[in-house]
């Protein structure tokens, strides 16, 4: 059989293909090919097996810049409606977060304003920020649920999500995150509401809405319990669990989610070492989100050293939400996770595709090596480490989906 | 006279004009009308003299999007050559400083590329990053030279900066920063280096390349004697001065700028009760440097209660540099400065306007003001405080300066 020509042929990249046994997998004057959605060729441009043009259909001079995988952005709950710049305002002015919750602020306004808003609008508030976040280089977004909280309005928010991967163009993976809080109308009767997030869970996964199941555990959410049953019932219908883990408190639910095999535990910054050893036992990413302890000031850091002394693949996400992470880019995530948490770059990167799209369950992306998915980004820069370095600008310079540009 | 048609005229604009006593001076439903580059009407739509179309040539419909004045970066060292990602990434992996510095790396490897860099190299390096300052809403620059430190290679950052800002179509104020180390060729012999800079100051003052004079004074840079004798020079000119002052330890530089009358103390973390003082007594401007407290993840917070009790106006700027402060985006520099030193959004976004511009000597800007320039911003957002709040994404829809549109 003839070779068929490729669709298309990057030449003259810096390459940092993640495709190494540590660091970035450099490749001087590299070449990344690609057809029918798929990296065909990953390395230098002097082992190119035929010239250029006589390979692939379109030759693009990247002129030196740096191309990195695609960055997957593994935590995010940027479906919503409504805008909490107001609360975080007032917060700066001294308001207490009781007072703020007791004038109908906090996570209660923004359930209040997405369940509100028709599909239409939802859609339509959500999308700059997927846009956005495209933008700054991410070629697959995870989005959970969880400002519906009940089953119309989760519903929408999940369908909502997938329509934003449509309209952009990339893949979104969805998480169903019913027990993110409790509504006004379970006041009270938090197992009561399990039972509804248990009976809707089928139903939306029936839909094909849910490839991964989520929860908020923590004393200011649900108890170790009450996940647990959640989890349950994801395993009964053989979906993935990750969880919100030890963010605020060690709750341990970091060894929760280990003992489901859940792909990963996210936050975990009062995560113990037995947690660790739980997580490093089951393969369960560490999902590291700087944003929200940037924006809260937090000042427990994550257990870093004890996360690569046991193995435990870190992963940084954005975790965009209006409440405690208001972050359009996953590039700004990587800066802050090398700034507070001082993350490598070269793990920031790497958190941010190979171990994040692990975080998803996904093993066809977050590196460039032939088989894998053609999401690539171009970038205006030449060394890894200046894209956890910059706060602002634009630095990506185009960003491929499956091969097709997509910002 | 009959008056003459305006240029533009921008409706349907929830208007921040900072034109008030406190807060933001907002009009709902607001129209920005300018002619000659000046801003001839701000206020209420329905207040207009005329139908839009008989007062203005082109008339823009807001649809309701914030607009406010444009931005003020005070503090930039933007022009430079090479890059300082990887001393960032050595750093992260436990190199110190002193092991950075034997490498070569610091300030002086910024030297010596800016050094063998030509103008237009120079040029072609610096321009991204003005143009993203530009693209996230700022339309007047402040450049500082310092990266020369001998009387050629200062001159030609400083035409760098005029240069720039030609290219960009918006000021830049250029700000002669000699005084920032000592050049290897006068180890040694720091007041022998002051006697150069004294020498090179009118020489370059007068090819006009001089808007204003700085200094380092700081254990690791100059001394105060060393920075007054540099002070002393510039009114010799009758130059207007500030100064690096009290960033990392108190070393009463910011009363030592203020009994020079100087436009702006910078950084002054370690401003005592009395610098404060001296600065409220002279009008001297305190310029917060929030990304490099970021990234130096610095604990001393400057005295932003003392500023507020004395009545010191607080400007924000991005320090936008490579050593310490890689930001590309005043509006992240707000961003810092609400999370890391507790400013209310509007204490920052006046303090990258209104303040800003005053910490430039600057009267004919910083707000919506009849009489002012037609330096404005049209944001994809409807509250101020939305501007301070978000990390990352690309929110300002179009950046005009002098009434045209620059981004
Ligand atoms: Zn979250
Ligand atoms: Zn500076």
């Amino acid at each position: 059989m003839a070779a068929e020509r490729w669709d298309g042929l990057l030449v003259g990249a810096q390459l940092a293909t993640l495709d190494a046994i540590e660091g970035y997998g450099l490749v001087d004057a590299g070449a990344l090919g690609w057809r029918d959605g798929r990296i065909v060729y990953a390395g230098a441009v002097e082992a190119l097996p035929a010239p250029p043009d006589v390979l692939a259909h379109e030759v693009i001079d990247a002129g030196g810049d740096l191309v990195t995988p695609g960055l997957v952005d593994c935590h995010t709950h940027l479906v919503f409606a409504g805008s909490r710049a107001a609360e975080f305002e007032q917060r700066l002015m001294g308001a207490s977060y009781e007072a703020i919750a007791r004038a109908g602020g906090g996570i209660v306004s923004t359930v209040r304003a997405t369940r509100a808003a028709d599909a239409q609008a939802l859609l339509a508030e959500s999308l700059p920020r997927a846009r956005a976040l495209v933008a700054d280089g991410a070629t697959t977004l995870e989005v959970k649920s969880g400002y519906g909280l009940d089953f119309e309005n989760e519903r929408k928010m999940l369908r909502t999500a997938r329509e934003l991967g449509e309209t952009l163009g990339i893949p979104v993976r969805t998480t169903f995150l019913g027990a993110h809080a409790l509504p006004p109308e379970f006041a009270g009767d938090p197992d009561g509401y399990i039972d509804a997030v248990c009976d809707w869970l089928p139903r939306l996964h029936a839909e094909g809405l849910v490839d991964a199941v989520d929860a908020f555990c923590e004393r200011i959410g649900f108890t170790a319990a009450q996940t647990r049953r959640v989890f349950e019932a994801a395993r009964a219908l053989g979906l993935p669990v990750k969880l919100h883990a030890d963010q605020l408190s060690d709750g341990e639910g970091a060894a929760l989610v280990a003992e489901f095999g859940g792909l990963s535990a996210d936050h975990v910054e009062h995560t113990s070492e037995a947690g660790v050893r739980a997580m490093a036992a089951a393969g369960t990413v560490a999902v590291l989100l700087p944003g929200a302890f940037h924006v809260l000031r937090e000042t427990t850091l994550p257990p870093i050293d004890a996360f690569r002394e046991h193995g435990v693949p870190m992963a940084v996400a954005t975790d965009c939400n209006p409440g405690t992470s208001p972050l359009l880019s996953l590039r700004q995530a990587m800066q802050l996770a090398c700034t507070h948490f001082r993350l490598t770059p070269a793990e920031a990167l790497l958190g941010a595709t190979v171990h994040a799209a692990r975080a998803l369950g996904l093993d066809d992306r977050g590196a460039l090596r032939p088989g894998l998915r053609a999401d690539f980004v171009r970038w205006r820069v030449r060394e890894p480490a200046a894209l956890c370095y910059w706060l602002g600008g634009d630095l990506a310079a185009s960003v491929h989906c499956s091969g097709r540009r997509v910002a």
